[in-house]
């Protein structure tokens, strides 16, 4: 995935601008995932007017493994530090198949963050902060949002951590 | 609940007009609930501009009784199918409620489903599968949504699932 | 916490409106809370066009101190309704924050409800009326919400209860 798109002006002269969004991701030594496909019978993502209403995203890295496990169990901080931060690339990536450049993302408006952990697990902030620095990291102010952190009893397929979104975007 | 609806035309003409989506749901051999109340101090559904909030639907039937349990202890998979199916025919009971017509959605933006589930539970997607469906079945592309599908440590009334939903509407 | 507010009017003059919101909350013997900071990396709400989203809020009193445990086990209804209420003041001081006024509160148009339980614990409902009855209380119709009520394996450090918001606002 290059920082570059190519795009045809009004003009019909090809132009490349760069997606600085996309670019601050290579500077991180990042790259988008392939976009994941939906695992049942929905789609990812849904466009109303400027609001981009993303499904909930699965700690799926970008070879298509799933990060699974339970906080409080078998997994560390860190370890779900890591596996929301794939659940954000994995968001970032719907919303580049979404709009074409992940620059037209206005603000991340809504986070809702789901850790799979047991009941005497408390850290679920600490958790989900792996989505949220990584959203601030990659998109600066506009990817300040607001957020729900809550533990929850399962997940599919096992994951770790599921993340959804609410985005609005520049037309 | 008939597929036809009365309308009253500009002209003072009593017409006719069949509700598509809800001849549909007949050809399925299904018909609309009633609206289920409330159970606590909120309302069923609010629209703001056009588009629906519906409150979380439990997994009961269209004569009232609550298809309860766990899955991954007393529930099957196909059993958590048909609870989310009954959950899609209140959600669509809610939105015919509040719109007056089914054919009024122009499109199931988000749903959100709540799989009481053990922790060891792993096939979400599956039971909510069966609201999915139905919102394909009955309102064809305008029931393609985007997706959260999550297991919960417990649901009112030990429902065996609750799901919540956001409709764009046709003013 | 005054209910009444000191505005500029655009003639320059200085008058006092009360705040009917505001007000209605002292005759419940009641006080809008500090606004309690984010516990990570997020923000408290994010007003896009007239929508007001707000992070979840946990079940923490005004002096800070957080309402821990778990619904099923080691607290009864009347302490998670108190809880919940927690959550509904720090829900109203996030408002409060964002828009200088109460009463520019248009509708409450959803809460989401998490309730930390037992898997046997049922009665998410009562204990989220805890919120839903001060909304009415303090805002009356405005305060009328669609919602969902559900049990979860836990929530940041122990608390007993977390509910996220989406108000429409007056301008």
């Amino acid at each position: 995935m290059l920082a570059k798109n190519s795009v045809n002006l009004t003009d019909g002269k090809l132009e490349t601008m760069t997606d600085a969004a996309l670019a601050r991701l290579a500077t991180l030594n990042l790259a988008l995932p392939p976009a994941p496909a939906p695992v049942a019978n929905y789609v990812p993502y849904h466009l109303v007017d400027d609001m981009l209403f993303i499904s909930g995203q699965l700690s799926r890295t970008g070879s298509g493994s799933l990060l699974s496990g339970r906080l409080g169990a078998d997994l560390t901080v860190d370890q779900g530090r890591a596996a929301a931060a794939a659940c954000a690339l994995n968001i970032l990536a719907q919303a580049h198949a979404a709009l074409g450049r992940l620059d037209r993302i206005a603000q991340v408006v809504r986070l809702t963050g789901y850790v799979n952990a047991t009941p005497d697990f408390s850290d679920h902030p600490l958790v989900i902060n792996g989505c949220s620095d990584m959203m601030v990291d990659v998109l600066g102010e506009a990817g300040r949002h607001t957020r729900v952190a809550i533990g929850v009893a399962g997940l599919p397929g096992g994951a770790a951590v599921e993340i959804d979104a609410i985005l609005r975007v520049r037309k």
